[in-house]
């Protein structure tokens, strides 16, 4: 007790009073509705493994007032048609309060292929909006100041083509890259593991992310040029064990090839970031967030020597889990939304995204979006469980989770470590082969009835069709693609065969660094589909490795 | 450490495997998806405010395997409208999952008058069912088998007339009265404080109580007399603290009140039950429900000598808060229920209901009213939380809360007890004058913006009328005073009236047990109403203080 006292009181002297100085909190008093005084966190338990927030090993979180201070940033995942209609959800989801954007792209622009492409045919706008040029990109954040806003790319092999062409719209609004807040996704290597939207092979890809990483410290300072992600782990039904083991190890082949390409740890490490999901079994999603947090400080201190307390931090964004969510009885997922994000706040996220009740049926209507981030000011505003900081801490339960989550998560990485690293192990088939044990294991639970979901395996009743659904138009191809021959007559063929020729040209080289290229290129009004050929032509694309 | 591996393993041998050999848990095994093994409970913490689950002070919970043996009942509070409408909600319930019934009376009802009173006017059957005679119950319960289910019935000035009802129709089933589970909420105090449904002075009425703990114990042993109720109290807008301070100091008022009627503690005292709200603020409401089973088993103990640890065991039902439900934006209310309703669970209550997100403006809809339902079945089915004792147990901040939480309330019982008990102070208008001024702070806190509610005072949007409410039929009314007037008609009068003149020359003997001449007087088809003006010829009727 009195080493936790002192201990508690150096944390308070050092770290927390230090942050409230230049950051003051929300309120000047925090307390419950009997009257009891809140103070940022209880103890007592001072051990190493625990520690403070905003301080190695950040169990309890990563900064030292975490909610107290600000709440997350609410940002809703939305996308969808083109780009005036994703344009017009932004607007209404940032008049309903959410305090950033997450951008949604459909699998053609996730894959390098413009909306004229035979490849595209039947996806345009269809999971997302569809960019094919500089040109889309303007329209898609019209009205938007991006000086001000954050704004999340889901993109990961043509993530370097999305990030140019918001920087080259920002400049056009007058705001510098220097100013510019907001995180692209991409993390190749779950794609190879989990999600497929890969382009290149793994050498070349792992190129273009280090570029990024290098590009971004110096240009864009920041912007997170990764979000390392679990998420999609998750869903191909992976364990909450598995995700962080994965996910890390996944940060691990990051770090390890910028180092490679001669950067200094923490010259990048602190703009890393991590995407996880938020799925339904409550304590341990919890501790799941507090394990990856920890483990993570730890990988980053010991193993490569990071320095800086920002490269130690795990900052993630949380979405609750898609898969989880039901047809049948489809209002029930507003229940398992709540639940769910309520498991986020409590463990840690620094941005959230809540799913519409009609994901399991569509894309989501704005009526379902809306609820959907109702259900974050909720829990923000009305629960009291943002004015404690990592209020479940000290739960035995909690804490034994965190500690085996992280002892497996971390043997996972040690497995991976032995294969030769996540490149060679996805070569291999490991972390694909694990994860499908592990959903084959959830999916024979809810044959059998050991597992239940409500409304499909038990309490099923018969239902009314759902009528409002979101459908996207099937002219949206056809205008996409009118609209990118309209830009191709319009534009300089020679400036863009200038810029493509250039970046073709480079790409041979394997020292030099693409992303200027592929910014002269977009402001050029080089299509997606064209500079993503270009590269194609000099990398070649990764073909599937079939799982035996 | 060792400390608490040795009481665990005492706990184990001595409680937990006694309670397993009897009723096995629901699995054979718990885990997390990642495979991490759950032990009924979580250590270490050896302390006697913590002790186990299942014993003594109870603060981990009242069961040695709580929801690990069962889910809690799933009883959904619903009546209105006619005893044959109702009937076909608690069968639409019954169908759909639930595990319990909740009638719900209307005010006539709950006042004692009949729906051909000129008291009764407009109010027949619109906050819940309209019963005034053995017939209406008779119709109400058609096809629910009463040897099986358990039933509540929220009525209080006239619970010891719908007990003899509920008993006589099950008798004309075949079920006797040993065989009935069940409760009836009959806790006066609280209407003298929030509620307002009272008919006779207190004197009366705490014998009208006692005598129904006398007759259920010798006549109805699985039936709980009395559910000494916080819910209305927090309704009203007291704190957490004031909610089981009084409460509790209701429920000692009855111990002292049965005890001065001769009765022996441990005859009695294991078959009250108590019943509080589930409000936003998540971990103090989960503190709250461990510090009143914590503070009630003391006071049972050291205060009140019970012996038996049933009689110190705070069994409860919980229902999520009416009050925080907004008929603004009304689908919110789904995430605001959710969410008590997990902490609920958490808190470890015995049964539970959920608001119906349309409660806000009318009564609940058949649609709204399953999914509530829903709601607590994905919180049992789906998370995981049912699988670990006391999931929060050791958590810095609730401990805190949960010893804080015990300090305050145990503070009021003994201010209570310096004012010379409950009874003197509601006439001198002290805890109503605490709620008062609980409730006024909250509303400046609202009205200042200090305190916010999504779409009440922030968030905000244009919204479309919400259609499909449920509205009582106006004929409701004519339709019941057309059917008392066929019983008055039908019905033995000399029967009637001898029934009612025993009961009424009972009344006016201080030491008699008025339950078996109420049960004499429902079987001859007295109605409620006169059954009720019996007692108010001999009782009087209580007027209402004016708080200065």
């Amino acid at each position: 007790m009195s080493d936790w006292n002192a201990e508690h009181a150096r944390w308070k002297r050092s770290i927390y009073e230090k942050a409230t100085a230049k950051a003051p909190e929300r309120k000047p008093h925090f307390e419950t509705s009997s009257g009891i005084a809140r103070p940022p966190v209880d103890g007592p338990r001072p051990d190493a493994e625990l520690g403070f927030p905003g301080e190695f090993p950040f169990t309890r979180g990563v900064q030292p007032t975490m909610y107290r201070g600000r709440h997350w940033t609410m940002r809703q995942y939305a996308g969808f048609g083109t780009a005036r209609e994703s344009n017009q959800r932004y607007h209404a989801l940032l008049k309903a309060g959410q305090t950033g954007l997450s951008v949604a792209f459909d699998l053609p622009t996730q894959m390098g292929f413009d909306a004229d492409s035979p490849r595209a045919r039947g996806e345009v706008g269809k999971v997302g909006v569809s960019i094919c040029s500089v040109q889309d990109m303007r329209t898609l954040l019209a009205g938007i100041p991006l000086g001000e806003v954050s704004t999340s790319m889901t993109i990961n092999a043509t993530a370097p083509i999305l990030l140019c062409l918001y920087a080259a719209v920002a400049e056009e609004q007058g705001v510098p890259m220097a100013a510019l807040q907001g995180t692209v996704q991409n993390d190749i290597l779950k794609e190879y593991i989990a999600r497929g939207t890969y382009i290149y092979p793994p050498g070349p890809s792992l190129r273009l992310i280090t570029n990024l990483f290098a590009f971004c410290a110096k240009h864009v300072p920041k912007w997170n040029p990764i979000s390392i992600s679990g998420y999609h782990i998750r869903e191909a039904g992976s364990t909450a064990a598995q995700e962080i083991g994965f996910t890390l190890a996944d940060g691990v082949a990051y770090v390890d090839a910028a180092l490679e390409a001669g950067l200094a740890v923490d010259d990048f490490a602190g703009r890393l970031s991590f995407f996880f999901n938020v799925h339904n079994d409550f304590m341990e999603e919890v501790a799941k967030f507090r394990a990856a947090r920890r483990l993570w400080a730890k990988l980053m201190k010991e193993r490569f020597g990071a320095k800086d307390p920002k490269s130690q931090t795990l900052r993630f964004h949380a979405q609750t889990a898609g898969s989880t969510l039901t047809a049948q009885q489809p209002l029930n997922n507003v229940v398992r939304v709540a639940l769910q994000g309520l498991a986020g706040v409590l463990g840690g996220c620094q941005s959230l995204h809540t799913n519409g009740w009609d994901e399991a049926l569509a894309l989501p209507t704005e009526g379902a979006a809306k609820l959907a981030l109702r259900t974050q000011q909720i829990i923000a505003n009305e629960t009291g469980v943002c004015d404690t900081i990592d209020a479940l801490g000290g739960s035995y339960h909690l804490e034994r989770l965190t500690d085996e989550l992280e002892a497996k998560a971390h043997a996972y990485i040690r497995k991976i470590d032995d294969l030769g690293g996540m490149v060679r192990a996805i070569e291999v088939g490991f972390p694909q082969q694990e994860i499908q044990d592990a959903a084959y294991t959830a999916q024979r639970a809810l044959e059998k009835g050991d597992a239940v979901v409500v409304g499909v395996n038990k309490y099923q009743q018969p239902e009314p069709p759902i009528e409002g659904l979101l459908r996207v138009d099937e002219s949206v191809e056809a205008e996409q693609v009118e609209r990118l021959a309209q830009l191709k007559k319009s534009r300089s063929a020679a400036a863009v065969q200038r810029a493509l020729d250039a970046l073709r040209s480079q790409a041979k080289a394997a020292d030099e660094n693409l992303i200027p290229l592929i910014l002269d290129a977009v402001k050029a009004e080089a299509s997606l589909g064209e500079i993503s050929d270009a590269m194609r032509e000099v990398f070649g694309v990764h073909q599937e490795h079939v799982v035996l």
